[in-house]
């Protein structure tokens, strides 16, 4: 196969689009994506003829809305977000902090939904953003549920620190993990900021694996995790139900 | 250019998604999308490497992650939902009835966010959702503050009917807007289901130009816009300044 497919080079345009970089010109498209600028007019044409890309009126090009509408059907992204969130509408008025959903995609984690809450803690997560899994409440969820050869090449792995808080010794992450599998949450204690604290809780399919997780960031100091961990907690599990699970051990009784 | 290029192949993929359509076999995919198993085969395989497809145990393929994340940069899309969310979970606290964000699409309304509220209407409207203009809340007020072009070419073509109660004369719907415009916020009486009421209003840019619409949906039945309208407006007004808007004929007072 060719190196550079036509189905890659056009893929490589939508992938010039990243968080710091929302609005481009044809030029930065064709920079950042590798392509001439004949070629990269070219797909970019064909982009926002479809509705992929929307130009404006100054010739700059944003994700467009007909992407959004497709994405819209992803069942890791909006549909398991549309569903989640009564429940975590619920969470936020419960506790009027910051509430997220996530999604693991390889060694790190996705924030799918974020509902800002009144206090302001030095972390700027927005919907779509990534984070390693060893330093949030919801990667830490996310790992300790995956499967052994992930933890194993995950703790095996470089660990980022980000504060002085972050956890970054193999033996010292795999004991946070085993406890993480015992409580039924998470609490990362200024692993990504100075200041911020989360509890995350897992989102569990119809046949009990984990595939989401659910958290609260709270400034740190002040955090009650006693608190905070039914809710999330409660949430977690709201949404769990919604998407078809059920508690094991419970028989149903008969008659 | 070939009628068919490669562009338009592999976007002809994506456009086999919709609402109704979001599982889909690679014969799914091949038959909706007009191409050849063989050509389905690789183009599919090329978007599933990539991230814009997911594939799961059965075989079946789903709208993947990557894509999402790429859609949640558009501004009309994911972008202005986050930074409307607080305004419309105020409104949701304040009403506790189902909050809509819409834009316009052409002809159409397009759902971009969703709070389910806890009065249930026979309405079945998610995220993504695509509606004629003359018959939602949003879609009125869009309409209203469209170009006279728009407006004219929208109430001179066919305006499908939903209920008995759905504006299809031409000059009641120009009446109709001309008293959105005046008011401020539109009403749909029953325009899409026999028992439905919304009533919405204009979000506007930086610049004063409406971009999307905020509305409540409630139960035909005890509905009264006196109330709902003042709180929908509040809503509507605080994206606007989030967008950089300000309120015309309100000079600054010197010292």
């Amino acid at each position: 196969m060719n190196p550079r497919s036509a189905p890659d080079r056009l893929l490589s345009v939508l992938a010039a689009f990243d968080q710091d970089h929302t609005a481009l010109s044809l030029t930065d498209i064709s920079r950042r994506a590798g392509l001439t600028l004949t070629t990269a007019h070219r797909l970019v044409g064909a982009l926002t003829a479809w509705g992929a890309l929307e130009r404006d009126a100054s010739g700059t090009y944003h994700v467009g809305l007909r992407l959004w509408e497709i994405a819209a059907l992803s069942p890791r992204g909006l549909a398991l977000r549309q569903l989640a969130l009564p429940y975590l509408e619920d969470l936020y008025e419960a506790t009027h902090e910051n509430v997220q959903l996530a999604v693991r995609d390889g060694h790190e984690v996705v924030y799918t939904e974020w509902l800002s809450g009144r206090s302001s803690v030095g972390v700027h997560i927005r919907v779509g953003a990534r984070w390693p899994l060893h330093v949030t409440g919801v990667g830490l969820v996310l790992l300790a549920h995956g499967t052994p050869e992930l933890q194993e090449s995950y703790c095996t792995g470089p660990l980022t620190s980000f504060t002085p808080h972050t956890v970054t010794d193999p033996a010292r992450l795999r004991r946070l993990l085993a406890d993480v599998r015992r409580a039924g949450f998470a609490v990362s204690d200024r692993q990504v900021t100075d200041d911020a604290l989360s509890v995350a809780s897992p989102v569990r399919g119809p046949g009990g694996e984990v595939v989401a997780a659910v958290s609260v960031v709270v400034p740190e100091q002040g955090a009650q995790v006693a608190v905070l961990a039914p809710a999330v907690r409660v949430a977690a599990r709201g949404i769990s139900r919604a998407l078809g699970w059920r508690p094991p051990g419970r028989a149903a009784c008969g008659p």
